[in-house]
């Protein structure tokens, strides 16, 4: 095999890097070798804030090459397809390939076999290069984002790009070190007494299960997507990337950088490649129970990720759906830092994320605080208060909000007042530099946990800048409504408020029944909706909001399977 | 919590013995702390020989009493069932609870907490506890095994007794492994460029998914069923254990000494539950819906292990199903020694495990050997021959074979004549001290690969001691039809005759594509069908004969989920 890229370059490479991840998933403190801030990048460290806003714009109104890294294009692309429209506006005019399965399914099973035999070390030294180079790019990636997205600049190149490479990252670490906790060979003596001992050399090697399926998401494209994908590459299975309809482009430019590592590192370069589909085609399903996709990954819908665990039987599945987020607020010793705290989780993103709190469940008589006793009404109205002021500045307002992903939330949002009182209205924001992007503030809704009329409205997801403030009658009935809610809809995230030592604990023996992940408290510049790679798990997969989390040894140990060979010695 | 089982004794105890455990699950060296001679028992060391066959005569006839250890009999109880009848003749006469299962569940649920707050360590070596009892008991064990599976005392000794301990230990390392991996909490230190770094302070729980499930078997009541019952017990889920009606027995003593360390330790002996069921009752099915448990182990037939994965939706589940064994015969330098082994392979426990060869290939146009060119005819003369010289002894032929289980396997025997031509004809063996054991040699039958009539004999598991000689154009042809069994059949082992290093290769390679497990040029007193914890995988979890290998890092680190709890610092 002739390389440009050899495993002795690879390694010197990126060596250290992966034994500094594998450290940082044993000590989970905080650690990420990407940097976060925009002005890290450019200057010899990949492109800086104009070249890759140049870069993005290139793409714009074009086919989508893949064949710029001079391998030849996907197999079996049969027409070009693409209408992605930026929630700032823009139609981006990129088409990419679909393609014939048939042809295409049967060019990744035949880039197998020398993935599988390259081994643990070098499928993740080779992962390492791709993640690098699409570190190098995180300019370019993230106008691509925020354009697919709706995320605003700032936070579509965090999310989209560090955030997203560390989540990948610590997918590779996973994937290596499950893959290397069995010896690749053993020699097997055992004792018998008298006689000569039995011998037997054994040798133990990885193998991938099939062709991986991405089923991209529209608000995360990168962040949810670079898990499953390199937690399957790494494990030696191809993977085929099929991005949401609105998020083509980040999923787009990841399998190009892809493609082109593997082939300059001497592999098939069609070990990843993109479908898009055309529009109202359902490509998923189909894709779905394909025999050759032995692995799924998906972010999406409730009804789709339970359809996709009931019917595709052939494959490990592995989702993260629908869920209700709670924070239970029953006292605080810093009233004004939960405030601007929960202010600033509701309005990040507009509420788009799947770990944005969406019920605060506030007692009826009202919270001891620092500041004396607030009612319900009274906590209501300063929670109202800290988002109208946060989001006061309207450059503040746009840095943080973002726009509206689809109309979809659009008109969640625009029926919030059917569903209880309003306690704070949203409010349209004009962008300065993209006037048609559709900028709005969250609203809050008080709802009451006694009435069983306000019960379809808090124990559904209402996906977007909608939260409830739920009355309960007792701390105790928080608890009770907070089980309920996640044993039945699932949560990615609970968070509360207390200064009681006995609440804590009862908070906390909830969220272990019911196997939800937990915020106690936070008032200072960590969020309820934010998590951080090889720290914090995504989820915890065993409530219904997702069957795996980011990431542990379950989300990586099924993507391979170990196979046994026995000889006499 | 008072306990007369004190962790530090715990520790004392088995602290060393899992260390060892967790030592060979890395090197996959031969390892085991269970003795596998009679002889080692007794004198201080468990029952010997006579106390373990009078303990097991002490239990006929008579309801199977849960509350010897002075802790109260399971909840729920509403009758008492049982109609063991022994492979040897004996009618057990043995009665085991049966419960409303509504009372039993809920007890066993109510049992979770403390178990969950021990920790991976405490319950690891609770489970260690468990075993040794189990071990120190190995001779009563042995002959329930025997008179339930009809396994010959010696083969029910080992693989009934140290065996299965040994796999049920190799759970309990990675149990903890897998749970451990994860510490228990961090320090999360994020630095702000000049302004303070953001401080969490989280911690990380291990916390069980709710009642585990085990549906054992007929065959191998304790080695089949210890890996899963470990693995969940061990990862804090309570568990449910439903044997097969015809192997109550050993998996009652199992559920008996669970039950009475759980007590000693301080923890709820309703931890670990037995249910029996009346005939035809088919209470699996009921169990396997019910919302209450979260995980199932299960081995037995394909078709109920398939409607277990599509129904029991709300469960892991961890099924090992049929499947068909090849043995590809390609060339040997060792003819007499190749003639021997698969003759032993054959016949060891009448062929019926699910380990056993069942297909043969052979080329037409014959092999070589050491001992010269052997035709096709010549290649199955001569293991008829040594099948018959093997079992040539009545003493020694029961002492290999064991009874049929069960009528549909002598059914299945009888019926042979009828698939293809007889070479080696099944015969009965009178057993000198059961005169109504039914004992069977193994028959052989000779098909075409070639023959379309054929195909559906050689394409399904026949389960017993049948074994098809099935005539192949070539070794090319043997290792596609290999591929094709594999495939669409699954195989839980394959052994391979080479002396080819090209076809050594391209076996490998097969095995490697369709993730079955390899024997190759096994001539000695290693056998295909048999497998050893720590070291061997027994299944690899990638083909259709079962959806997990034991035991792996994905056999445990779904049965528990992390539980993360953030706190600002």
């Amino acid at each position: 095999m002739t390389a440009d890229l050899a495993v002795a370059q690879l390694t010197e490479r990126h060596r250290a890097t992966l034994d500094k991840a594998l450290q940082a998933i044993r000590t989970r403190e905080y650690w990420s070798p990407h940097p976060e801030h925009p002005k890290a990048y450019g200057d010899g460290h990949g492109l800086d804030a104009a070249e890759g806003k140049a870069a993005f714009e290139a793409l714009l109104g074009k086919r989508f090459a893949f064949d710029g890294s001079g391998h030849a294009d996907q197999p079996g692309t049969d027409e070009w397809t693409g209408a992605e429209i930026s929630p700032y506006g823009i139609d981006l005019g990129v088409s990419y390939p679909h393609a014939d399965l048939d042809t295409l399914l049967a060019a990744m099973r035949a880039a197998m076999p020398s993935w599988r035999d390259a081994g643990p070390e070098t499928r993740a030294l080779v992962c390492l290069e791709i993640l690098a180079r699409i570190n190098a790019r995180t300019h370019e990636f993230a106008h691509a984002v925020m354009h697919t997205s709706g995320q605003a600049f700032t936070m579509a190149f965090q999310a989209g790009g560090p955030h997203a490479q560390d989540r990948g990252l610590e997918a590779v670490a996973y994937a290596y070190q499950e893959q290397t906790r069995t010896p690749s060979s053993a020699h097997w003596v055992k004792p018998q007494g008298k006689r000569d001992p039995l011998k037997l050399r054994t040798t133990f090697k990885a193998v991938p299960r099939g062709v991986s399926l991405l089923i991209g998401c529209n608000t995360f494209p990168t962040w949810n997507g670079f898990p499953g994908l390199f937690a399957s590459l790494a494990t030696g299975n191809p993977v085929l990337v099929k991005p949401h309809p609105r998020a083509i482009l980040p999923l787009a430019l990841t399998v190009r950088i892809a493609r082109e590592v593997l082939g300059e590192a001497g592999f098939d370069p069609d070990l990843v490649c993109l479908v898009a589909e055309r529009p109202g085609e359902g490509i998923a399903k189909t894709l779905a129970l394909r025999p050759e996709i032995r692995i799924i990954d998906y972010t999406g819908s409730t009804s789709f990720g339970d359809w996709l665990e009931t019917n595709a039987r052939q494959a490990q599945v592995y989702t993260e759906k629908a869920g209700v987020n709670t924070v239970v607020v029953d006292s605080t010793d810093d009233y004004r830092g939960m405030l601007g705290n929960l202010a600033f989780a509701l309005s990040l993103y507009s509420g788009q994320m799947c770990t944005t709190p969406q019920n605060l469940l506030i007692p009826r008589d009202g919270i001891d605080t620092d500041a004396g006793h607030k009612t319900y009404d009274e906590v209501v109205a300063d929670l109202a208060a800290a988002v109208d002021k946060l989001l006061g500045d309207d450059a503040r307002a746009n840095a943080l909000l973002g726009a509206i992903v689809n109309p979809q939330v659009r008109e969640r949002l625009d029926g919030v007042a059917s569903l209880g009182t309003v306690a704070l209205a949203s409010r349209s924001v004009a962008h300065p530099e993209f006037p048609d992007a559709l900028v709005r503030t969250p609203a809050i809704v008080t709802l009451d946990g006694a009435k069983p009329d306000d019960e379809a409205a808090y124990l559904s997801e209402c996906f977007g800048p909608v939260s409830f403030a739920v009355a309960v009658d007792s701390t105790a009935d928080a608890l009770a409504l907070l089980r309920r809610t996640v044993r039945e809809k699932g949560a990615m995230t609970v968070g509360a408020y207390t200064t009681s030592a006995e609440v804590e604990r009862a908070v906390e023996e909830v969220c272990e029944e019911e196997s939800a992940n937990l915020s106690l408290n936070l008032t200072g510049g960590v969020y309820v909706n934010q998590t951080a790679a090889f720290a914090d798990f995504h989820g915890t997969g065993g409530n219904p909001a997702a069957n795996a989390t980011l990431c542990d040894g379950a989300f990586v140990a099924n993507r391979f399977r170990t196979v046994e060979v026995r000889r006499p010695e």
